[in-house]
């Protein structure tokens, strides 16, 4: 299957979109959780609209070895933060929706700290079976983009952004 | 004073010339650490060259009520980050090396942790005098690009970057 590339122009553009559909909704985060290292720069960039302080989690599938763990761990995850959480309106960021488990994990680490509200935004939401599902707790998710089910390839992942950005005019994109 | 402005594009490149700069030094990091939320973007791009795990500390000026503080305060910045830096080789990385005080903070905090090392990486570099300065622990710095001292409008804090492209084109930038 062929890869979807896109470009940092096409995911800026999708970030704003997507903070008019928050904003739309009603929807007042008083912070933003980043899941690493994915959500970094998707939580960057809507920082621009919404301005709101950005706390980072990252989920490791490895462990310090390098070997493969049991379960995800969570890194950077600590009382500090989830003080943070308690009766405050959080939206959790990450680049991409795709079999939903590592969000599905982060949402019922969040709710454990007693939050007023969870919300979900992606920039990319992969149209697939889930094995991961939302817990009922989370009333909004906020998809940028409705994607099938193929290899994303992100710019911040491009050894060479001239030719990553040279594929995507070759198809028609921007 | 005419701002600077700066493509995604170029910054992609600065970064992946930063890599190189590193990587042709001999210094060989464990982990990066990124000032939030200026260095979270620079940060995810290095890890595709490097391919290094990526802690965040924030910086914030003000306090939760929104009040100026009198020092900085770090945000996200606790034990089970510190206990990560002991022995190890830590890249600090940022957006800009302005006044320096920033970078220095970070560098004295993280240095209380006795790592083995600690470098600092910017994509751009200020040529001003400085208030802060590295302290004499730090034996490498890795300056992307040497700018003016100018106000520099980074593609992430573009309400249109469509808009902000144009007026890099206009001027003959890429």
């Amino acid at each position: 299957m062929e890869k979807y590339y896109v470009s940092y122009q096409n995911i800026h553009r999708t970030v704003r979109k997507l903070a008019g559909m928050i904003r739309d909704s009603g929807f007042t985060p008083d912070l933003i959780v980043a899941i690493g290292t994915g959500g970094f720069i998707p939580a960057r960039i809507l920082k621009t609209y919404l301005n709101l302080p950005i706390l980072t989690v990252g989920i490791a599938y490895y462990d310090i070895h390098n070997r493969p763990a049991a379960t995800p761990q969570m890194i950077q995850w600590i009382d500090e933060v989830r003080e943070k959480l308690t009766g405050k309106k959080v939206l959790l960021v990450d680049e991409v929706d795709d079999s939903r488990t590592t969000l599905e994990y982060c949402l019922r680490e969040l709710l454990k700290y007693n939050p007023e509200e969870v919300a979900v935004a992606v920039i990319h939401n992969k149209e697939k079976e889930k094995r991961g599902t939302f817990p009922t707790e989370v009333k909004r998710y906020f998809p940028g983009e409705e994607v099938k089910d193929r290899w994303i390839a992100y710019p911040w992942d491009a050894i060479d952004i001239d030719q990553h950005d040279r594929i995507i005019r070759e198809r028609g994109g921007k």
